[in-house]
């Protein structure tokens, strides 16, 4: 381990800035993607299972709406628990399992695949370590080719895995090529972004020293991004930051938000703007601080604080674009609250637990 | 609507109080479940799609086990927003879709029951309401039979709806009958429950008067109650409560955690118990106070606040009765703050957003 020397959050604003190589790096390994949704298909296995921990299930909610617009394959964030601890004997015939997992250690997802492997499923891990437990128990390695990741929270890792399935799903419908393409165009867009928002994002984050709560609503692609800035609040800020869909919020949790708890909207523009900015009113009329994100940030009503990304062009791109500054946005409010990025408190690198 | 007397919660706490019969109701309709399984079974249709939001959505989380433990059948929670604002068009052959809602008038789950509809799902409404729009664009109706809910937060519908997952996940196993006997005896119990619940909750409630923020923690079946708690906390206690499965909690959240931020662990007595009690290990290390409900609470380690429900034959019964302390504590709160439990600020009974 090369111990990055700098101040707090030195480690993760690296990591942060790395994103576009990383996905370049990812994007050498085309053919890795195409063998798998070919073998996917010829096994029939279109029923797509992901399993996850933390920002890899995060990315798994990006999943199921790549599968679903590209192929036209289901896709689920599956039950570990109903396999790996209660046994149920589900049919895995038919079925790819994505078992995501950075260390490849992850102990119930390495047993869940062990598990349903010997089911029939074909398994593929995605991994920043092909020589892991989990790539060894898989079928195929799709490799995330991040590089090493050493800040406690995920950021160059969760953005190749978002590719990752966006890739493999591309392959699955017949367009990888061009999905690779886009991807490239993302990567070289992602520097300009993050230049910028490294110059103002401390501005942004300072009112919110003191917030104790938040929600981070999204749907769609994006409710993958609105989940993944959640958690980097909660591990890095120690906000309690619930991720919403912008549904959910209507659903109930509307009635707990006054003048100090803030909602962050990712807006994109895509099918789902209306949802969101359906919600963000809703929020704003209970007294709500508005964040904006996203590409159609500029579109939300009454945002105090609008931190828009570049439009590309389709929504299953702009979840890589949008994470940026809520990535970003964690890093520069640890840091106001006097917390040190890198490392927060009670988590290592490596999660063990059951 | 015949508005109940009372003071502040009179109407919620009846509700609470009608499980056990609204549960019997339900009951009374055994063959609607008997035929919708059955037709799911010479369908083929065995990919069970669950939607809804809120509560229903909540349910649903409960679905997964029952289908995943009973038939075997694969079951999830469906993206409303992949076919209803994609647009994508997704195979559904061989899917039955379970469309849950209380009032059968949420709009987007009616969109989605009208379009998939339309590409071969069997499709079960799941309402309090056989009239409404849902139950005329479905193939079948499973009415709840909760008789009207007037309190803005689901109590007995939310019960019901469990309750009607599970009985049709059983009679998709041929093991209907003893289901039900089963579901007789929880409502049994739930009443010297609820009584004993009633005597001692205000205590319980009242140290947490000025909490702002709680996780919720549960696993497998009771994962469904660990948001159904959560929901009514936001609802009406308005305090931030996030849903985290146990492992979740180990992924990132545990570093938020401190003194002013309790942690409630529902434990039951299965297969996910010590994934619950090293999850709640982690938490009191964080300096987290512990409440600790479900059929094995006594045995959660560092719980300040104890709430045992019965122990019951089997997982996928214990969670009616294990949302009973979290109804009632939800109850309780809201009144200690000063809040009107039956009819939170900016809700209303049915939602119609988007």
């Amino acid at each position: 381990m090369d111990g990055r020397p700098g101040p707090p959050g030195a480690q993760l604003l690296a990591e942060i800035r790395e994103q576009p190589q990383a996905l370049r790096g990812l994007l050498e390994h085309e053919d890795d993607y195409a063998r798998a949704a070919a073998t996917a298909r010829e096994r029939g296995a279109t029923l797509v299972r992901m399993v996850g921990h933390g920002s890899s299930d995060n990315a798994a909610s990006y999943g199921v709406y790549a599968f679903g617009l590209l192929p036209g394959w289901t896709a689920l964030r599956d039950s570990i628990s109903l396999t790996v601890y209660y046994g149920a004997e589900l049919d895995m015939s038919g079925c790819t399992v994505l078992a995501l997992s950075q260390s490849g250690q992850t102990p119930d997802v390495v047993e869940y695949a062990r598990r349903v492997r010997r089911r029939g499923a074909y398994v593929v891990a995605v991994t920043n370590d092909p020589a892991s437990e989990l790539a060894r128990e898989s079928d195929a390695v799709l490799e995330l080719r991040a590089g090493a990741e050493q800040a406690v929270a995920a950021t160059k890792t969760y953005s190749n895995q978002v590719a990752a399935l966006g890739l493999l799903a591309a392959y699955g419908a017949g367009r990888g090529e061009a999905f690779a393409d886009d991807l490239r165009s993302v990567a070289a867009d992602a520097p300009v972004l993050t230049r910028s928002l490294e110059t103002r994002i401390g501005s942004v984050a300072v009112p919110f020293a003191y917030a104790g709560r938040m929600f981070v609503v999204g749907r769609g692609a994006e409710f993958a991004t609105a989940r993944e800035i959640a958690l980097k609040l909660l591990e890095t800020c120690r906000i309690a930051a619930e991720p919403l869909t912008a549904t959910d919020l209507a659903h109930g949790p509307v009635a707990a938000l006054d003048s100090l708890f803030p909602v962050w909207a990712i807006a994109s523009d895509d099918a789902n703007l209306p949802a969101v900015v359906e919600a963000v009113e809703r929020a704003h009329e209970a007294g709500a601080t508005i964040v904006a994100s996203g590409s159609a940030a500029e579109s939300v009503p009454h945002a105090q604080y609008v931190l828009p990304s570049p439009a590309t062009s389709s929504p299953l791109l702009s979840p890589l674009l949008s994470i940026l500054p809520g990535q970003l946005f964690a890093w520069a409010l640890a840091r106001a609250r006097g917390l040190d990025p890198d490392a927060p408190r009670g988590l290592s690198k490596v999660t063990l637990a059951r």
